[in-house]
């Protein structure tokens, strides 16, 4: 069976299911006893430190520190903001006693406490208190932290990765002086994951604003970047948010001017999350398992060692060893390679298929022959699995940063290309409503994608469209759709498109 | 008044008072308003992000990996290991309720859950239940993971960093095949800890055993390294414990054994957390603010430009930019200085002084006239804050790490003359209720130290000392004590001599 695939169902066939085996395959997280809760498991995790510390770099390099505030909110704060406990009273977890009792042999909850405490579902309320502790004059402005953190928001149909009702994330919290301020601060957040994600996760992504509706709740502007995955679908992958002082007034961030009078701060707020685990696996992986794209990649060559007899075994393990340093003392984009050898006393193909699944982006096999020869066999993962490559030792340290190279790149053109494959500007209510809907209503196939569409900006309009076909506005673009038109919905004038799709 | 401190009072004078206004003058953290949890400060969390770089390059070179789970604990899992329940129940926060409902304009929680859940005050248990679905053969052993998280402990008399509800820590867990894997695991990890305290931390630790009394709940042997602090009482700065077969009994890990039998997995768990950034601040701080040892300080060396007049200051911040492009290329202990300017808009001397009290192991000063002679002027933290040498911009390349590299002996070696200035080898028991009692009640002076007395190993002795005195066995130490001799508590024999003291 040449054409089995290391996944069952294939992508095509049924793609929450394939998504779901991909996640085991890889060996990237699996579901906990505890509803909506996941098991970040090593290799997903790894993953998740490589997103880390590049960000990381990233928001020092632009002046943000981290620190650390506490993990739960008195139910008061969260209430200080209307429209923020609106969005986020519904789904959190609420801690109301702070100790457990023997009671007829089972524990039950204990010392009941005055004020309930919600485990943060987001922090803006938390940090905002301590905030308004520590700004004074304008002189305390601006502040510009970053808090690596876990949250809690409670989900119906949660998942893995992509919907949990604990999960990882950043979220950057600013205070500034003016609104211009401000406002640039959102932009650039925004634009440092623009480039995280294209440059690092390979993966395309459409900048813009949410409108009113899909804004964050208390925010005065969100922007954010839509990702299209392989069922065509879209993946909010991150949020920059303009908060304008509607949080600086619910918790009192007030600082005197330059101008000696009590003024307001303005604040935003950002953040990604291992959310963008799930995205990148749905952007690149295929039929057999994850790929990574070699910047993101935990290890970005796996050495594979085939031991076909027993005394072969230190001379082929030696030489792997060499291999590896070698190519930890090149460098690809600006680091040292990050090489892992496979050691483990099991035979070559289940770790060459190993490694497919987990998508490394890069497999050298070395065995007898290739010992004999001065070769190793490359195989790239994001061709075939049995698309194999001669390539003599010598070649190695040169040869493989050129690969993972254009293995980063090939990910991002398949993935724009796919992108624009499926994105059309759509004129008309009849072709809007066909691209939406499935052609087989009893076993829907992937369809739609990205529609570029003229909207009269009406929240209504909005709202029915949403019903109709669960389709809304992933973003009003900032980029490529600029020029006016006429709403094919209502035929009143618009002033740009806007991207339509339905989400995650 | 050359006497005058920034910290006020001294150590001396009220010890307890002294470290609350030390964490504040050094930007360490603040209580949040959530009793017992702490907001951790830039400079602190940087302090923490050091720790957890070194201690993660640690782990992973001796095996271990990272990974993720749940933050909430079924009550169930938590119940099922006996003495673990007994140990945790009373401390923790319970989520009841999943959601929050507006009730006469109140938020109120809704949505009971049908169990609740508790927030890890540690994950043995949660573990536990993940480990028994992985392990199936000897083949998947060992497991050696490591999770960097926060976990709750409910904390009636919360001290920042050393005792508060919320704490960010790491917890390794390990499950192996045989007994002795397990041990040998418990002992390389307290191994770990010795080597990154005393090399990093510049804190000398005595290794030992705790006695049962004293022991995690649920393991057979808790491991621990004791450090002594200022007011010379103990602080547990980390612990490594050997579990036996109790949790894997407890949550079912069981795998097909060599000789194709069902066994239980021996497993193990160790963790230090955020308490160690406490013990760091009452080990080596003064009466001027914290000291930080340079092989764990975020920032190595502060250039402190001093510009009296505007015209010189694109002159002096050049000058200030260049002398730290030239120490980053410089190395210090296998990596490049870490080297912040305080380019802030305030005067020199306040500069110096915030970096005096945040600890900061060296401040360059750059001024006109250094500007002139070709100098800096470059003041140590562990010497007095005025005491000053004048360098040559020309010798700090090669300076400067030599100076970092004695300020973290001078440290060390500081630390240990006053563990060993306080510790004594008693053996009578008058003599050992005299070290422990402070001369004058009315205004306790700092007192006692290390007692290295003889003990028949009866819990019910150690309890009687521990009501009589707060003195407790921090542990049965590895070295140095391993002669027998004769308990001068009972007059009984006793294998060796151990540690008492009082502690945090």
């Amino acid at each position: 069976m040449s054409n089995k695939t290391a996944i069952s169902p294939c992508r095509h066939e049924d793609f929450p299911e394939w998504y779901q085996q991909l996640v085991r395959v890889a060996e990237m997280a699996e579901n906990s006893e505890v509803r909506g809760c996941m098991v970040i498991k090593p290799w997903g995790y790894a993953l998740w430190e490589q997103m880390q510390s590049v960000l990381d770099g990233m928001f020092k390099a632009t002046g943000h520190r981290n620190a650390y505030f506490p993990l739960f909110i008195p139910l008061s704060h969260l209430q200080k903001e209307a429209e923020h406990v609106e969005g986020f009273a519904k789904e959190c977890a609420v801690v109301t006693h702070h100790r457990l009792e023997m009671q007829d042999g089972k524990l039950v909850p204990a010392g009941k406490l005055t004020e309930p405490l919600v485990v943060r579902p987001t922090s803006e309320t938390i940090i905002g208190s301590v905030y308004a502790k520590w700004v004074k004059s304008y002189r305390d402005l601006p502040i510009l932290l970053n808090q690596w953190a876990n949250v809690v928001r409670w989900e119906m149909r949660p998942r893995l990765f992509l919907r949990t009702a604990e999960f990882l994330w950043q979220e950057g919290h600013t205070a500034h002086e003016t609104e211009n301020e401000a406002i640039a601060e959102t932009e650039k957040m925004l634009r440092v994951y623009e480039t995280f994600m294209q440059d690092y996760l390979a993966v395309p992504v459409i900048c813009g604003e949410k409108t009113a509706s899909e804004r964050f709740p208390g925010a005065v502007r969100t922007y954010c970047l839509e990702a299209m995955v392989q069922d065509r679908k879209a993946i909010q992958a991150g949020t920059s948010h303009f908060l304008g002082q509607n949080f600086a007034k619910a918790s009192g961030i007030q600082f005197q001017s330059r101008n000696s009078e009590i003024e307001y701060a303005w604040t935003t707020s950002w953040g990604v999350s291992t959310r963008m685990v799930g995205m990148l696996l749905m952007v690149h992986g295929d039929d057999d398992g994850a790929i990574l794209p070699p910047r993101i990649a935990a290890s970005q060559v796996v050495i594979i060692p085939f031991i076909p007899k027993e005394e072969q075994r230190t001379m082929i393990l030696e030489k792997a060893e060499e291999v590896a340093a070698q190519l930890r003392a090149a460098s690809y984009a600006g680091g040292p390679i990050r090489v892992e050898i496979d050691a483990r006393d099991v035979n070559g193909s289940t770790k060459n298929w190993d490694w497919i699944k987990r998508g490394a982006p890069l497999r050298l096999e070395i065995g007898p022959r290739d010992l004999e020869a001065g070769t190793v066999a490359l195989a790239r993962r994001d061709r075939g699995p049995k698309e194999k490559e001669s390539l003599s030792l010598d070649a190695l340290a040169q040869r493989v940063p050129e690969i993972l190279a254009e293995i980063q790149q090939s990910l991002f053109d398949r993935a724009l290309a796919f992108q624009k494959e499926h994105t059309r500007e759509i004129n008309t209510k009849e072709e809007f409503y066909a691209f939406f809907t499935p052609k087989n209503s009893n076993k829907p196939e992937i369809h739609g994608g990205f529609a570029l569409t003229h909207w009269n900006g009406c929240p209504e309009l909005e709202a029915k469209i949403k019903e109709d076909l669960k389709v809304t506005i992933r973003c009003i673009p900032f980029e490529g759709a600029s020029e006016p038109g006429i709403c094919p919905f209502s035929g009143e004038p618009s002033a740009q498109r806007v991207v339509f799709g339905k989400s995650y």
